[in-house]
């Protein structure tokens, strides 16, 4: 029975991808945490710490289908202890002879930080992944869409043309900087963690610091050089960088949705014919995609900022701080991926309305145009002042062009409806930031790290 | 499958309470959309909107067992909308010509925001009854402990005596405060929402209004007066003033903890025998329930967060704030009414070390008293120059009383260890608040609203 | 020299209004904390516990003109004490037998806090004056614009028809209730501080309750009851109101923001010849006071979420969330302030265009009114049905009437145009919520508290 | 006149330094974004775009001291507009030939965007500065303490024991993590912006991008390769890293004000003879730098939530995140600044009392080295029992060590007393963490970038 709505058999797509999801599953968890056990005792056993066979069994034992989950569930609630139920139930299912050799020398962090490492590798794999799919999503729309003009818009308002190519490639840079992001962080992030129970690896004798080499080694995470149990940054970056990447996945998401309201109607968000954007009102079609990445990016934030402030802890370990962690860092997991699917999906079927594009900036632009128009014949100054007197009065009565000729006492120049739109270099622009990000995507690896 | 640690079978418990689980899991939720669109049947009916039969039927279908919950999740996720899915499932189980009677002219957000005004009674009844039993809890503390002395501790440091019952009183007043907030707040959130597709009720003809006041009375909420879809200040509110109260019990909880390192020792957080602090260091007493109110609070702030940013919503439906609420409303609830359970465990388990609490007081303070004894020999200036000195060379050999003596060169008068401890007004305070708590107590409701 | 922005010669007006601002300086805090201190000597002259003419010379010199502000400054940063440079500067002023009566038995925060309380009268009382000008502003637009016709909007979507003056009064509705908020806010956090040290009076003997008591009285501050130094849930409650207050004028701001887009064209917010939205644009006309409006909302989200932070503190007085609240509480009322004032100048200039409502009405709305003129012809599925279909293909030909009518092979009845658009009980609820503010208005004092 | 405390001379400290003040202060800023103006002029008339003695004369009138800079506050007031006062002012102590020649083809954030980034190259190279200092005195004391024993403490209780220097080697590698991430950030943060109006460099014609390329190198800094007008995550990196910054150092902070307190005694923060932590209680010595760090690290984090919630700006201007962005970046830099020179002087004349951190460890804890004792004799599961219930009841009679031996009835060892603490790999760990980090300083540059 879950309470959450993010677990809702109805609406529970909207805040988890299967993928994800998996990783983050009860069972697969504690799959996840048996592997990390079986890799402590391989390591520990190739340093004699444990004898060869019992790393063995352990490791053949390590299967969450063998464990009595309930009986798992039953002792973590009875002790409070957050694995304790966990050893219990595989040592259930281990000779006896076993069971000193399992968990040797750790703590609850050695177990569930190296397993965060592990699901943020999985997790950060998706969301490469799927960031760089909107990525080649965005540069073919920069491509395709170089020369589209259209209306930039600066505080709402519609001013100077750009082209939508641009716009796409400016989203596309954007994406990039977070694939940096990823690229950086990625030997930051993935480390493991082994100390026991204060982090001193005191009970692995001399032998402490290569278990360790070791053990990180057989999960192929990185050693982490010292104990992090109090030291969050890393979480804390990741949850930054995810939030960001929902930050730019949410501002393609708004400038959409603008731009499909019907009044402006340049952009249109894919939809299936199944899709009811509202019962009573049939013609309406709803920018659910869209919004619904300012929605993700909203709560991706806000448990970004928890993880933020859990860096601030106590001593060799702080419960405050931590398990708060267990909830936020999945949820900004989840949202993050779930975003990315949207927005692979939104921005490959994204339909570009030229003639909109070009009807919006005929009827509520030109003044710019109409500005390099006089000023050559009134000066700058003037040119500008008779302009804005133009349109303060005339508003209503025709395009700023028409109004600002006209009020100027100026004929139309012939060529004044046939003179390209200036974009100046925007083009090029696009040009630069695809070729770039072209060169990056044929250089680096198609999976993270 | 649930990929959130707050539905975990092991960890559940730490994030949500059976009764506020139960109010927000989906089945319940469906339950109480059938029964919203059961009161909208009969508010029809009365109004000659809808036949009275009609209301009837749909009133004795509007089970949720007779459902069929596949269908509902299936023609949500097909059709994208949010309850088209459950429209469609309860048609299959009315007679046809039922059909056309039921959810009339209504829209998606008069179902979910009158169910929000019915799951917020729910909780809010939940919140209003364990922080009563938080504030008798510590009531009773103040009282038992009226001049139980303790150093009074600012930027962490121990200083001048204060009693154990005044901390009580001060949080017991913060409590009544909560409790104040909840009663006032109540009429305003505790409202139902009416109005059709974007809230003019148009859909219902002249009997609109009369419709709506009927319909909130059937579900014993308000009336709003005017549709709120946008309008999410509530929502804002509820978040805020359940966030302060987690605050309030996160100071508590940060108090016990402080206070029961092993160092200081004054507090202990009840524990049951079976819980496990740690494995390798049995001697360790964790203050897990403390810190955890902690834990719960950061994340209801971070929610509570969310919600407030979600006011700023565009016209008459904005679905980013919106479904930022479906999570993080919940979330709230669920979160502190667990902060609230475990708060009432501790406070009523709570461990008082009198000793321990005398003893540090001799160890580490004094230098008020010291003061007192000093300024009628020396002058004010002086005396405080005097210890000042003193305690900066000689902290090491003495607690300040004996330092400032000795350093001022002077004999301990002979009642210096008998004179009691001054705790000022203390015991005043917690009377004054105890006195006011008992007699707003015996006036209110022992429900909410 | 600032180096905030806030303070600014150029954008300073942007970030304060001078009323708030004189609250809040430096010289206008300390002539308030003397009064304080003032206040403490003429109510321990009334329980005896200075003598009154010490009292009375007190009051004569706690004149912030009189002090060496120079010192004051220097010897806070000396000796890292909030209060002692400004009590060492006092004492220059005062013959040397009454500095023994300065400041007596009190600390820092009885100083700071009680000063806080009187500061959120000030400016509590110019956000109740300028709040009512708000819903003034408001009510008077929703009673002109009772019938004004514009397409409701859902998703960023046109659809079912509404009124101006419902929306207005949707957010005058929104407004009464901080109102309400402040009112019942009032006798929480006007309050004020007085305990010495850790709190418990013990300096001031028996008479401790009794002075302060008196204390308050002087000041015009309600009788905490208990010390409530860290006990910061007021502090967290007004920066949540207030954070609030700003969020619905941003959601004001918002609307204006998006229908002022010229393509939309609906509304327009009041500007000054001398106003230039862009140099090189000259027909930009920019929605700044209403962009404005929601970056100051942006702000005062986040430092409220520092006071409700704040919240969680330790023992009797802790720095971190003390020392926090210095910069964010002043932050928030200044915003707010800010905000209120950009709003009223906003609302009462607000310029509504009609026709351009009811032109985007009729041009991307009216399945509603199609909907319900075939559904007696063709049922009301198979009307939706047909309307969905007819609408998905012919969207370019036509408004959505057109288009229903044409693809479902009908003629236009008569009466299509001429018939009224249907806003259902729009009116009735405008008159609603008008009649109930007005009506508390009357009652109401036009100051707070 | 300053409302806000941040500028105040009695506690203005306490919210920025000198220097970073110094880079935010008006006149500072007023000045920089002449030189971005004079740096534009001399790069378009290196492309023919202006001639080159107007760019040789703005370049020698570029200085904020010959400028009214009251006529800029008033036209910036007056215009609404954010720069056009800076230009009035401007052109008039320029010839009028040359007004044509200022600021062609520029928009304001060209001035504000590259601005920023200058400012942030200053900012960036304090920090970079401070925190190696940071660095440094960590890792002295990792060095000077690697072998100082204390007890671990997890979830604020004394378990096994670590060493002082194996906590500063944690705090120190986490400070070399944000030196990576300074490094890495600094090519994405530093570059300029130059597009106008709404970013496409069309008034400059086909040079525009090389006019871009020269403007950038002017100034020192990258070509951005589009413009990021509305692409705001460079901002909100650098908020997330900074703020992540003053984590590290609140952390620190935290640890030190919690080990200050007498009960515990093992740490504590320098100070100096004047200061005056308590007037009534002379003998409390404060730990105010601790705190203020977490107070500083509070704030930051709000700010960089700000400019986390900016990047989702709309089109190619948002001025809501734009100017929330001119509040919240220039504070979470001076923060950040403060933070890491109060942390520098905290680090480097920290106190360490090894009498205080050995007595702890043998006073609470203890149970780690018993059950080694007892393991062997009574089997591991066995003696971890016996442990615990002699813990249970025993606490009070001797340290876990005396406790368990009794209990199990056995004679202490002769060499109990002693055995040396076993600190495990914590030297090992530091010396590893501080070869790597002084091998890292040796290679990089004391400046950044």
């Amino acid at each position: 029975m879950s309470a959450r709505i993010a677990d809702s058999a109805m609406y529970g797509h909207l805040w988890g991808t299967p993928a994800v999801r998996a990783v983050f599953e009860e069972s697969a968890r504690l799959q996840s945490w048996l592997e990390v056990l079986a890799a402590l005792a391989r390591a520990q056993a190739a340093e004699g710490v444990v004898p060869a066979e019992a790393a063995e069994t352990i490791t053949e034992n390590a299967r969450v289908e063998l464990l009595d989950l309930d009986l798992v569930a039953e002792q973590t609630r009875l002790t409070g202890h957050s694995t304790l139920g966990l050893i219990r139930a595989l040592e259930q299912v281990l000779p006896p002879q076993v069971h000193q050799h399992v968990y040797v020398g750790a703590t609850v962090q050695d177990l569930t930080d190296t397993w965060t490492s592990l699901a943020l590798r999985a997790v950060g794999s998706e969301v490469w992944r799927d960031l760089r799919r909107v990525e080649a999503a965005l540069l073919d729309l920069a491509e395709r869409h170089r020369d589209t003009v259209l209306a930039g818009r600066t505080h709402g308002q519609p001013g100077a043309p750009v082209t939508f190519g641009w716009k796409a490639a400016g989203w596309a840079d954007e994406v990039r900087r977070h694939l940096d992001r990823l690229r950086e962080g990625a030997p930051r992030w993935l480390v493991g963690q082994l100390g026991g129970g204060v982090g001193t690896l005191s009970a692995l004798g001399p032998a402490g610091i290569d278990v360790r080499r070791r053990f990180c080694a057989e999960l192929g995470l990185g050693d982490p050089g010292i104990s992090w149990l109090a030291a969050r940054d890393r979480v804390a970056e990741v949850g930054a960088v995810l939030a960001m990447v929902t930050g730019t996945l949410a501002r393609i998401g708004g400038e959409v949705y603008e731009l499909q309201r019907p009044e402006v109607g340049e952009l249109r968000e894919p939809t299936r014919d199944e899709v009811v954007g509202s019962i009573t009102m049939p013609h309406k079609r709803n920018p659910e995609l869209s919004e619904h990445l300012d929605t993700l990016a909203r709560l991706a934030r806000a448990n970004a900022g928890v993880l933020l402030e859990g860096m601030v802890g106590q001593h060799e370990r702080d419960g405050r701080s931590w398990k708060a962690e267990w909830v936020a860092l999945p949820e900004v997991c989840l949202l993050t991926s779930t975003a990315l699917q949207f927005a692979v999906y939104l921005l490959e079927g994204l339909e570009v309305d030229r003639e909109a594009m070009l009807g919006n900036l005929d009827s509520y632009t030109g003044s710019e145009r109409a500005l390099a128009l006089l000023t050559p014949r009134l000066g700058r100054h003037a040119a500008r002042s008779a302009l804005q007197t133009a349109l303060a009065h005339g508003r209503a009565s025709g395009t700023p062009m028409d109004v600002a000729l006209r009020e100027a006492g100026l004929q139309p120049p012939e060529d004044t409806g046939a003179s390209p739109v200036d974009t100046g270099a925007a083009g090029a622009m696009v040009d630069l930031v695809v070729a770039r990000a072209r060169a990056a995507r044929a250089q680096e690896s198609q999976t993270w790290p």
